[in-house]
């Protein structure tokens, strides 16, 4: 058994939350449901329109090994936050939850670019239309990932929205050839369907030499697969992984093995905020697999905490995520 | 009619709230339900030993001010923030509400003391211990006391903490000579027993000379009149002011005029976080008042005011006030 479950590589950004109606989104050129990048003049822009917000550590991967750590599982984190206020606040929250988190801060006095953030506008329905400043956290490279520790961990989970920034590729490549030498296991998360769209044949590339667990929505994978057909997608995935699980919203999820696919009923939690639910369907599936659990479990558990973090505003657990397993008979 | 209707004096802050048990208060030496002066070292301390937090702009009186500006009353503010991301945060916050805020700010290369902070360690039972790092909001002094707009205010408001900090009540003394001059009412909220211990001869004089409205809660009001009694320290407030509203948690409040006391009920929001309750009490009660009610339509305004923002984490409202009096009869 090695030291940690699971190393999580992504962008470290801390959301902005604040509530709008869909006509603030529609008037300054939002698109609803998906993540933007903006530029620091359009950060500024958008935040200077926007009402008040509460700060709260996010970033996909960072959340998903936020709920790996309130769940007692070893968890650790690589990703690029400067020594700055908001870069205090994350590593903070992602320390006292436990994870590891020991990548080389950016100096205080190294240039204009902050802490990456993350606009995160809610509107009425629960959906949220996402606008990332990356700052510092696009700059994370290869010299910032760290063999041994890669080693030394059972997963790596890598983030899709790394494929964009100067050196996210470059510092990937190096992650999985470190786990591959190493026997440790590769999960990659989608992201989101534009992502794939600027880096396709990157995707592409990895998913078929590299990934031994894929996580995508709907939307993601029909991208992926250039298929309007969901099942005709998920057999195109079972071709090329070992597992892919599948989120289809308030219907759950289809877990995928090459053989087989299980599908998982979503939890009943209203939607509050959809901020963080594909994030945390990751932790609580990783969870019951490095627990042994059978992939049905894991299905089920990815659910129950994604219907946590919708049921509130914020990307991060707030219940405790052990209790509600029980309470369904996981645990 | 003057061109704004208040303007609030106090700390300016950006609070920092957790969920924690009742445990980690006595092992960590917090008073329970109080608020605590603590310095930078003892600020990392407890924050290293806290957990994940939300970061939401706070301070007493810009609570209040944030309220009369989501209210649509015409609000301003006075406080100091530094030229640092919580600083920007903080201004962005209370101006995307309508609300003026024009107080110079620390420039960001004028020595180590930061935006001000206060940690918020909400317990299960809904009460909140605050521990607050003061930073650069304590050095608020005379010169940042603009007469002209103090004379333009109907009102302004003073948070009791500022009595804290080496200018704070020279800022006061300012503040009170421009608002006598120019025919501008003045407000207090006592904001601490604790604090009235520290500086029981500066609010007696104030409260004796200058005060036209008082606001405080129960053990506030006996602590300023030492007495146990609470009709007995109604009774003396009424001696000396021309309106005290007193606010008595669950139950509500009474108001008192120099001859008359009026209780009115509390809302039935189920407390999550007290986190703010005095400080949208004094709203709703400002709103009531600058919109020419009566005082027990105040006092109604206050309670349905303070019961909001107790039934979610953070002291700044979350739904639609006009609404919640509305639906109240009182609009």
């Amino acid at each position: 058994m090695k030291p940690i479950h699971v190393t999580g590589i992504g962008n470290a950004l801390v959301d902005i939350l604040a509530r709008v109606e869909d006509e603030f989104l529609a008037a300054n050129g939002v698109e609803k449901g998906i993540m933007t990048l903006v530029d620091a003049a359009r950060a500024v822009e958008l935040y200077g329109r926007m009402g008040p917000g509460k700060e709260v550590s996010g970033g996909s991967a960072a959340n998903t090994v936020a709920g790996l750590g309130m769940l007692g599982a070893r968890a650790a984190y690589v990703g690029k936050v400067k020594d700055d206020q908001l870069g205090a606040i994350f590593a903070h929250d992602i320390r006292s939850l436990g994870v590891g988190f020991d990548t080389k801060m950016a100096p205080r006095d190294g240039g204009p670019e902050e802490t990456g953030r993350c606009m995160v506008l809610v509107s009425p329905d629960g959906e949220r239309s996402m606008n990332t400043y990356l700052g510092v956290s696009a700059t994370l490279g290869p010299d910032d990932i760290d063999e041994a520790a890669i080693a030394s961990s059972e997963w790596i989970y890598l983030e899709g929205y790394r494929f964009d920034g100067p050196d996210g590729q470059a510092a990937f490549r190096k992650a999985v050839a470190a786990a591959k030498a190493a026997g440790t296991k590769v999960a990659l998360t989608v992201s989101d369907p534009f992502c794939i769209e600027r880096h396709r044949d990157a995707f592409a590339a990895m998913i078929r030499d590299d990934v031994d667990l894929l996580f995508a929505n709907e939307a993601e994978i029909k991208a992926l697969y250039r298929t309007d057909d969901l099942s005709a997608a998920i057999r195109a995935a079972q071709s090329q992984l070992d597992l892919t699980a599948c989120t289809v919203g308030a219907k759950g999820c289809h877990v995928a093995t090459r053989d087989d696919v299980r599908d998982v009923p979503a939890s009943s939690m209203p939607m509050v905020d959809a901020t963080g639910a594909g994030d945390l369907f990751a932790a609580g599936f990783l969870y019951g697999l490095v627990e042994g659990r059978d992939v049905t479990a894991c299905g089920r558990m990815g659910c129950l905490a994604a219907g946590e973090v919708i049921s509130h505003i914020g990307a991060r657990p707030e219940q405790d995520l052990k209790a509600l397993f029980r309470a369904d008979g996981l645990l």
